[in-house]
């Protein structure tokens, strides 16, 4: 597929459409839309145009589609797989003045909003009202909800209410063509052809722009409790987590944090948090609820799970104030990596299970190809962040050999039964890697899915496959 | 799209294939698989195959893509919008023989299962380890677990749970050429390009045949409460339902029921069920829970709701026996309208705080063009069964100016934000008011996804566009 470069009668087009102030052509001013947080990865855009309106995106979906132009959407470049890099030059599509919650219905528990808005911003509007819109990236301060449903972000609390995808109703898209869908209905079934909404959440910009969303909400849980669990052995630590839910716990978080992982954060942050010599992994589990006195039994049966695995230590967060603290430092985990060192994050999920047998398997492939890992994530959904350091690795190796070790760690999690994204999609980075994951007739498949929605290829060219 | 018939030697490869007891050409030994439980229709296949393994289901697929032999898969025949009936002729492929449950698998709180396991026969057997599978549709005694996919199925408690959808991980699927594909991971998450899985739930047989699924099983509650209002006014007891929701209550089940749809249960199981000449609906409202002191205080928030709505009286279930025989007497509305009358039944679903204005619509549109309903259904999620007797309407009425009543119906559930179907599906009888929900370029859109998965049309032609 070959693309052409936007020339000057073009921009002229574009200029006439969003006015000069949203399209922008200065080098420097491209720079930020050159990058997102995957790597150190940079590719330029010819082009950003920020549109306002739905039919402002369908007029340059619609031109561009003409003019075989490429099209990548972007939301706050918050993603770590490569989504928003617009690879094939042409438009960087930016979303960001599509930042409006357009109502809040608290008579059925719907919000529409629009993808520019920021994750944390959706979730304190709707808090107010006593709703909870749950899932929460990391970067939930910063990233957009349309980059949320580009790759059905999950984050910690995914383990008990799902991920995004979970949440959306219904979507207002437009597609390659410029021709304007809503996906499905503001209901909470649907069964009336082909799922679009859950075909969209995932598809990572490749079908079609999002212009419009509506979100399912539920009752805020009234408390938290948090627990923070230290363990010697790293193993019993992803061991300890299946033995949660088996004995009945339903935590609202469920997080495996490497020691290393919470001192690069506290370094970077400037917080004070000791970490003894022998721990060699943390549990993160928070219990959400209405019942002070059922939480409180449910976190008995948890730290009795944590102690039968040998956990040190079971800590009680007691105020709101220690509660941030943990989980700013949890937070914190991938930017430090990042902050300190070149790094590539894989994002394996396994059968929860099966988190000690991909946990052991992660640090042999790293010992036997000499790489070093930092790992943390969503144990309770299985989903091992593994952050691979460069250190003092030969840029050779980073870029050639390191490959191997990679497509190792993704056998291993397809052996369990899991896959090689759970939460981040997989963009441009993990695309020389699906065919580990599926055969050349499947992803010819979703080519032809592609094809249907974009013949031209326009939007987001050069990922997934 | 035209089919071949099949023919002697197509009829002699599918005998060597699959030996003669499982090819079955007999008119006799067809009439059961000329119908579901939509309405009165019938369809002949030519010829009926029954498969036992992926393989041969590959080999049935590959040979009659070749051939341009139209193939109908088929489940239990229990589908309310006629998705099993082969209307081009051709094969009907009964998926009776895979009727294994593989492997439950309590370490993580999944199954390994064939498509034509018995959905109660699933429920059961994963109860006895304490864990639980939701979707119940009230075919569940004998619906295929094959068939709640193909519609992503629903039942009572959908409400709180979610539909079929929310529990299908994974699914083996032979394509239209035969080929074999996993759509996902056996994971909780999963960003691994388009999710196949998601599309093909709900896509009625069209996309692919399911020969294996794993499901996501959660931890069995240990408790269920019933109560039983009624109210002397329907729209009272539509009002109440999503005051429920916002008072806090988060219900296993909220049904509504009007008296007629009790009254004719009860006449067709025998069943005594008195109904006081003042009762214009029922809401039938489950709770489940561990904490028999959380469930009670659940109960006295829904009951001072439904109190607050004039309910006539709110009476619990004591026993296990009284919860059956409420359920029982439930569960039989469907089949006892049937039984009773002809009738057609819609599957209307809209935002739950918009039920009163869909139920008070339903009955207007009735009195206007002459027709009768009985409704009922899973109104905590605004899933409205909207039942059409028949009574001693002129067979020109019912075949022909009934639609339009139909139309009003489906065009006040978009008005509304709803759709026309929340869990039957689409299938053969509700395609034709398609373009009421969605433009012509959407369906066209479907088409194409279609014609990327089955480029000769073969699988379940005559069905959803």
């Amino acid at each position: 597929m070959s693309f052409k470069k936007p020339d000057e009668q073009d921009v002229i087009y574009f200029t006439q459409l969003l006015g000069e102030a949203y399209v922008i052509l200065d080098k420097e001013a491209l720079t930020p839309y050159s990058k997102d947080y995957t790597e150190d990865l940079s590719f330029y855009p010819d082009v950003v145009l920020k549109p306002a309106t739905t039919q402002d995106v369908s007029a340059i979906l619609s031109y561009c589609n003409t003019q075989h132009i490429a099209v990548t959407p972007r939301g706050a470049g918050t993603g770590l797989s490569g989504g928003a890099l617009p690879v094939k030059g042409g438009i960087s599509l930016s979303m960001e003045r599509f930042n409006k919650i357009l109502k809040i219905d608290e008579r059925n528990f719907q919000v529409i909003v629009e993808p520019g808005v920021i994750n944390e911003a959706l979730q304190n509007a709707v808090k107010e009202k006593g709703l909870f819109y749950p899932p929460d990236p990391a970067s939930k301060g910063s990233c957009f909800l349309g980059g949320n449903i580009a790759h059905s972000s999950g984050g910690p609390r995914a383990v008990k209410y799902g991920t995004t995808r979970d949440y959306v109703l219904n979507l207002e898209v437009v597609l390659a063509d410029g021709s304007i869908i809503e996906t499905g209905a503001n209901t909470l079934k649907y069964s009336t052809g082909y799922n679009l909404t859950h075909l969209m959440v995932g598809s990572e910009g490749t079908l079609g722009v999002v212009t419009q969303m509506v979100l399912k909400l539920i009752p805020m849980p009234k408390n938290t409790l948090l627990l923070l669990a230290p363990f010697a052995s790293a193993e019993n630590a992803c061991e300890a987590v299946s033995g949660i839910f088996r004995a009945g716990g339903n935590p609202s978080a469920c997080e495996f944090v490497e020691p290393e992982g919470f001192r690069l954060a506290a370094n970077m942050l400037n917080m004070s948090f000791e970490i003894a010599e022998n721990v060699g992994a943390y549990l993160l589990i928070e219990v959400d609820g209405n019942d002070s006195e059922v939480m409180m039994k449910e976190c008995e049966i948890i730290s009795e799970v944590l102690y039968n695995f040998q956990a040190l230590d079971v800590l009680f967060a007691e105020t709101a104030a220690q509660k941030e603290y943990f989980w700013k430092l949890r937070r914190g985990i991938g930017e430090a990596t990042k902050h300190n060192n070149t790094y590539k994050e894989e994002d394996t999920v396994v059968p929860r299970a099966e988190l000690p047998k991909l946990f052991t398997g992660v640090k042999e492939i790293g010992a036997r190809h000499g790489f070093r890992t930092v790992c943390y994530g969503h144990a309770g959904d299985g989903n091992l962040h593994v952050n691979i350091l460069k250190d003092d690795l030969s840029d050779e190796f980073w870029n050639k050999d390191l490959n191997q070790g990679i497509i190792e760690i993704f056998e291993l999690c397809k052996e369990l039964k899991g896959t090689i994204s759970g939460e981040h999609g997989i963009g441009y980075v993990q695309q020389q890697f699906m065919p580990i994951m599926m055969p050349p007739h499947q992803l010819a498949l979703m080519r032809g899915i592609k094809a249907a929605f974009d013949p031209n290829g326009i939007l987001n060219p050069g990922k997934i496959f």
